[in-house]
């Protein structure tokens, strides 16, 4: 696990770089679940999702010699534009290698923040590849999405700020994709309350985390088939064995259900919530037994969503 | 305008039943508009809109014979929603005359919260006749939507809040329909801070309110052409002196405009508000001029949307 020293100290060092995000509850979802639901709203996050946190909490620490070629990563979305924000805002350049059929609204974001893109296949191979040769081509410092100390301790603010809010917590949930929140979760958790339950959320169609428990190796997504297209990285080399030793279960879902959740979570709560964390209120849907009557966190990772590509029908109404 | 006595009591008795709404930024919409905005975030408010305020500040004060029949109201929306909610959760019945072309989700919030739905046509006319028959032929208590001292004293607290919030604002915009949100946030705003200029946010295919001030009386909508439902009312007896008296502006904004601004308040705020509250924000990118450098409260009335008929096409993007 990630120290709690490391964890205070990340905290310290991003808290000009963040909003310590709201939490919101919701009392027609907590009837219609049967349980009372704390929203850690890090939609509000700046750049729109939790991922600031660990990219800031890591270039905040580089050197200036490894900054003056810029900084590179890869990434399907939240994490490049959060990377493209902390960079422009400190003067270094940002390059990021993202899949080609990233969703439209998080090229914009790496866009406007002043990154530029490096276009990849969607697949692990060909971001692997692409990322490598950069890196050896140039002398571009990485920022790598979640198999990094520095990132899993930024993240792991997340949950230290949902604590301090509610402080009376009986489970958490988060979504799990290279694992960098997860395990940052973990480490928060586990060290300042045991007791407290964690689960991972993750969908059917990108189980890999699921499987590597059981395995107890690392396993990979071959296809990913899911809406969630935050959650279709494969653990990585630091995150998975903090994940194995922690976490009390990884629970999966349908997309069905994550898109129902999510469109529920919008009508009651009035807030734009992506699919990759509307997954954490499917779980509890899907589950209703194991939380009825608990205080249980959800962490709702981003909100960048495409508002021209909703994942539900237009419906004939009466207007 | 309502003494601040009577809004500071309406704000202590409410109290229970409501939430002290969040006030939320956006750096990037502070950017594209020129100045600084502060967004009072009621559609987050119980119930989902500002409503509730008024509604409890008036049923709280409704003596118990009166309340034996129950209580009616006429509403095309968040007025029904939020006196159905209240009436429950004081256990008595109510009875809301809903126009037939209610949007659907404002449709399922009354029956949800257990109101009584007598459906009439979508014009005054009709509106108006139906709940005066139920009023001839039952001893049901009325609850205006807005033409009485106790509702707009309840709205009035809207600001009240935000001005404890923001303690700097140079200007407010708020919506008006039937000017029951607006003639409150005039007696607040104007006998707190008489220097902070207040404007009313109309659509152009309902601009009444904009035609009576020019004439001096209170003019009609003989028709009424706009996607925001919450603003097709016209003004009040009682509402109509206090805006005429106290009003910096009246700025008319086209539904187009409204649309654009509604979904840029989505993709930036990560929020669910409806047309009805946009247009304060669409008044803004419309006259920037006029906010330049400014700080700017905005009065976000209300979230009531249907999901499944959003106002902007699909597009295809590349996923």
């Amino acid at each position: 696990m990630i120290s709690l020293d490391n964890i205070y100290s990340a905290h310290k060092r991003i808290k000009p770089f963040i909003h310590n995000t709201a939490v919101l509850t919701s009392a027609r979802i907590n009837v219609l679940s049967g349980a009372s639901l704390f929203f850690k709203c890090e939609n509000f996050q700046k750049s729109g999702s939790f991922k600031i946190r660990g990219a800031a909490n890591t270039i905040l620490q580089l050197k200036k010699p490894e900054l003056k070629e810029g900084i590179v990563t890869a990434s399907s979305g939240n994490h490049g534009a959060a990377v493209s924000s902390i960079a422009t805002k400190l003067g270094y350049s940002s390059t990021i290698v993202m899949p080609r059929n990233t969703a439209k609204v998080k090229v914009e974001n790496v866009l406007r923040n002043g990154g530029n893109i490096i276009w990849c296949e969607p697949d692990q191979a060909s971001r692997d590849e692409t990322l490598k040769d950069i890196l050896s081509n140039t002398n571009k410092a990485l920022v790598h999405p979640y198999d990094d100390d520095r990132i899993i301790a930024g993240q792991a603010t997340v949950v230290l700020e949902l604590l301090e809010q509610e402080t009376d917590l009986d489970i958490i949930i988060v979504p799990v994709s290279g694992g960098g929140l997860l395990s940052g979760s973990l480490s928060t958790s586990k060290q300042i309350k045991k007791k407290i339950k964690v689960y991972g959320a993750e969908p059917y169609g990108a189980d890999d985390a699921y499987r590597s428990l059981i395995s107890g190796k690392i396993e990979d997504n071959v296809i990913t088939d899911t809406i969630c297209d935050g959650l279709r990285a494969k653990l990585g080399l630091k995150t998975f064995p903090i994940i194995k030793e922690n976490i009390d279960s990884i629970i999966r879902v349908r997309d069905k259900d994550i898109i129902n959740a999510m469109r529920l979570s919008w009508e009651c709560l009035k807030i734009i919530m992506e699919p990759s964390c509307a997954i954490t209120l499917a779980v509890i849907f899907k589950n209703k037994s194991l939380f009825k009557n608990k205080k249980v966190g959800l962490v709702i990772s981003g909100g960048n969503v495409d508002l021209g590509d909703l994942p539900w029908k237009s419906e004939n109404v009466t207007q």
